[in-house]
């Protein structure tokens, strides 16, 4: 490829609205360019690379059974009503009508396509387990894209669905793609880890997401170096400590002028914030009956050196959505924000944190202004309605395995799989013939991996001060091939005669053949960022050969141009062999 | 791959609403489903001949330089109203409100996207000639689907743009395409004609239009033996036939009871309809200046033995869409429908085909109920706002270029190109400095093919009573394998033996492998349609060795065990022969 015709420019200097270096890198390298809020169109370095890492995915859902289709972008509502999602999901779903006015959806996942097409195909225990997969364009309304390709609003996936005949064979599969998903990530040169995280939007029991560990990830992960525990900060459970018991006492109520915060409540009472309640207020949409949302007001009880986990809050109650209530929300139930207590109040759902019942004496607000009540004790002053985990863990909560101190650490959430169960095949009917002649509902699992937020990832991981670094398996090109002919004639077609070379050798090069400087040539070089850089200039001419450089570092050497082609398969070959397949077992 | 967890079953019977072979075959074969009207799911096995036909397209446009990318499925409007289509078109852009409340677009086409980046990346005549494609999902609501993947609403499109400095370059590269599509059909199996169209909603001068003939196409065609000429009839030209002078006579009204239409007044009147005019009404949308819709009445008039050809009139007049007017709207015009005639009226919108100004002492209305008036004349009894070409033509109409009689002819459109000049540049700005340092508008082509609606083209073309018949180039699997164990478990195993090895050298079969009996077995691989059927039953045990035989038909063979994969090899090279790249020079 000659790179004085390839689409997509390299520009001086990212736009100003982009923090993110693999944003800004890969616009400045010409990989991408936004077309809306959230909506990118990927320009041939990047569709090639991306073609690579959709081969990597292929491949390796292949290898444990996958059988690509493709399901639609646009699809009727009707199967959404049908499980229930086209209620419970908010304004992340994007919705249309068609020309006859019917509810239409554009697909942010495709458990309901699959559903639709399981009770239509499958009859029998005898076609499964089955395994299919597709490569397809989703589209989630996200609020707050940003980063690049790490948070949009369009983006394309890969989502395998399995269908099993019992809930070994869902563990199986489940298996095969959480060790299916490690091979993809490290042939594409990205390191990730695994934890546990919430269902969400998708149901089912159990979870994992492949994160990739990075300072600008927006989700918190706790990780025990004692025994192994992960997990999402959203689900992390953590051992409470320990609280020696006292005697109840009696209840007092104190003035405490201008401590509405448990900051400023501590050092007026001179206590430590455990001995504190803290309260905090949503209004939550519930799932109605119905289908339809729900409002209900919320009264979250946790101890005043914890925080509420809105996830875990939400999963307790049933909850499809969280938002802090308002002010004028929290005065209808006669609670006082910043000196608020469950004691007095009478037909709100209060939700308490399981260490609630077991701290004796703690200090509360007395739902008037300027005071508090001392020695609140849950069962004697309060009750909870529900009583549960909704304290998020954080930096050193004690492990839930082994009680060690627990680390955080942010990272991009790159991959998730889900035991989705019966919750599709049940809502949808899909129904198949046991082998001892009963009707079962199938059991499925879903799978996913957005593959240009993967592709931003690994730039992400791989680059320097000068642009990127990519890893050979995904470089949209192997060599980058930089001629400096100036005005000599001679140069410019030994070079282009080299080009063809190596592109009939299946090592095409991108060919830089524009008429700039040295600097700005190296320069882009550097900026694009595949494996290898080959010079080829007046020495070549003199000496007879080219220089070689790895973008990774290192010294660069000089070969002689009978033994260039062979040099760059050479180097390509063995860049590329921590990449490769390996047939694998799963577990 | 196992055909008892192969996901996608047979059917016995096509559903009853479909009445298109390869939409029956393609849904009892197992390779589609509906998701919606005019949405569908392609399973395993078409995902694969797909994957094959997509495999095609790349490596044709790659072959006139093209660089794929990936343009956005949902857009921000913006560019749709710069562009001035997303007033131009109607309900069959899907269109949505994001979460913001801003207008978005379903992409049915790219021009908006491509001239967006145009004008970030193009700078320099350098640059220049490019060619940008995709392969992506477009969404138009069309009123009509049927006929399964033939006319659908979500759909899949290889669409590549072409951006020259030049006219000559634009040539040169529509050309390209012109070539390079006959030989993608060609390697699909697909016989096609190329045709003049109409250049509809993309705008621009010049386009073609690739036709698979075929009864059970929508478009209809007109062909010239003697030249060579053709063109979809909503555009085809014809010469009118040579009208011999006469004296204009003296202007006389008849009484025509009950002769209101064309047939009844010339059966009446006893004469040829030749010697007839024909009024027809619509109401046309029109392009207002600023962008949104106008209503037009038009009053259409070709001779009484000519058809309106409601495309030619809009293109004539500038409309964006015609329907007939309602006989209200034509009353308000002072016309009498059945006997109208353009004499007498006045601040009407009159639209007359080229032939009227020269067909003297016409018969046309008298706008009145039961009369007509003889010896009409063009200029002394009436004028037309405009006189141009809109009548149709039609079998045995004259070639415009040779005056030979043209036949006319059914067909599918299955691919389309377009010059379009600067009619995108120009509304988005696209602009680079020319050579001579002038600023200059990028001059574009588009070009596409419905990847879908190929595959069912090739189905449709390529079936019997039995099921479908696939060209090795598109064909899921090469070999169909049909094991016939009954509870013989040597045979079973060894036929899956043979299905590995087979797999091993690159040649995998569809491994018939269930409990079924050989009559459901044969009748599978009928409809499933893969080239080459071998079949491993008791025989092969006793004679060491597989039946082999080609859907395409003639006599089976046997091939001894130790020679099937070589023979399974070589048959399938020789039936790829006819489908290979070649590479191939543009005019």
């Amino acid at each position: 490829m000659q790179l004085s015709h390839l689409f997509g420019q390299t520009l001086r200097a990212a736009p100003a609205d982009t923090e993110v270096a693999s944003h800004q890198l890969l616009l400045r390298a010409g990989f991408i360019r936004q077309q809306a809020t959230g909506i990118f169109s990927t320009l041939p370095l990047a569709r090639r690379s991306l073609a690579r890492i959709e081969a990597i995915l292929r491949e390796e859902i292949n290898a444990i059974g996958g059988q690509e289709m493709s399901m639609p972008v646009t699809q009727s509502a009707d199967i959404w009503k049908e499980s229930g999602r086209w209620y419970q999901i908010g304004s992340e779903m994007g919705r249309f009508k068609d020309r006859n006015d019917r509810d239409m959806v554009l697909a942010m996942t495709h458990e309901e396509v699959v559903g639709q097409l399981v009770r239509s195909e499958i009859k029998s225990y005898r076609q499964l387990p089955a395994l299919v997969y597709h490569i397809q364009t989703k589209f989630r309304d996200d609020p707050r894209p940003r980063a690049g390709l790490i948070r949009v609003r369009e983006f394309t996936m890969l989502d395998s669905y399995s269908l099993d005949s019992s809930w070994d064979g869902l563990e199986h599969q489940y298996q095969a793609h959480y060790t299916a998903y490690f091979n993809i990530f490290r042939r594409c040169g990205l390191p990730v880890v695994a934890v546990k995280s919430d269902t969400g939007m998708m149901g089912g029991k159990v979870a994992h997401e492949y994160m990739y560990l990075t300072p600008i990830g927006e989700d918190t992960l706790l990780f025990c170096d004692s025994c192994g525990y992960s997990a999402n900060r959203q689900v992390a459970r953590f051992a409470r400590p320990t609280v020696a018991s006292e005697e109840p006492l009696a209840l007092e109520k104190v003035a405490t002028p201008g401590a509405s915060s448990i900051e400023e409540l501590c050092a007026y009472l001179n206590i430590p914030a455990s001995r504190t309640a803290k309260a905090v207020f949503y209004t939550a949409e519930m799932n109605a009956p119905d289908g339809g949302p729900a409002s209900q007001f919320v009264f979250a009880l946790v101890r005043g050196d914890m925080e509420v986990n809105e996830t875990k809050l939400a999963n307790l109650i049933g909850a499809r959505d969280l938002r802090p209530a308002t002010i004028d929300e929290i005065k209808v139930t006669g609670a006082e924000a910043g000196y608020a207590s469950p004691v007095g109040l009478r037909g709100i759902l209060v939700v308490a944190d399981e260490i609630i019942p077991r701290s004796p004496n703690l200090v509360a607000g007395a739902n008037q202004p300027g005071y508090h009540l001392r020695n609140v004790n849950y069962g004697r002053d309060f009750t909870a309605s529900r009583v549960g985990d909704i304290a998020a863990a954080g930096e050193g909560s004690a492990c839930p395995e082994c009680g060690a101190p627990m680390r955080s650490s942010r990272g991009v959430e790159v991959g998730n799989i889900f035991q989705l169960g019966t919750r599709y095949s049940d809502a949808l009917g899909c129904k198949f013939v046991a082998e001892d002649g009963s009707e079962q509902s199938v059991i499925m699992g879903s799978y996913g991996i957005g593959v240009g937020r993967l592709l931003a990832c690994i730039a992400e991981e791989h680059h320097d001060d000068k642009g990127l670094i990519w890893p050979a398996s995904v470089a949209p090109y192997p060599v980058h091939l930089v001629a400096l002919a100036g005005k000599n004639a001679d140069i410019a077609e030994k070079a282009a005669h080299l080009a063809r070379e190596l592109a009939a050798a299946g090592l095409e090069p991108l060919f830089d053949d524009r008429s700039e400087s040295a600097g700005v040539k190296f320069n882009d070089a550097d900026l694009i960022g595949l494996p290898l850089r080959l010079t080829f200039g007046e020495r070549s001419l003199k000496a007879g050969g080219v220089e070689f450089k790895l973008r990774s570092g290192g010294e660069s050497w000089f070969v002689p141009l009978d033994r260039v082609v062979a040099e760059v398969g050479r180097v390509t070959a063995e860049q590329l062999e921590p990449y490769r397949f390996e047939s694998h077992q799963t577990q």
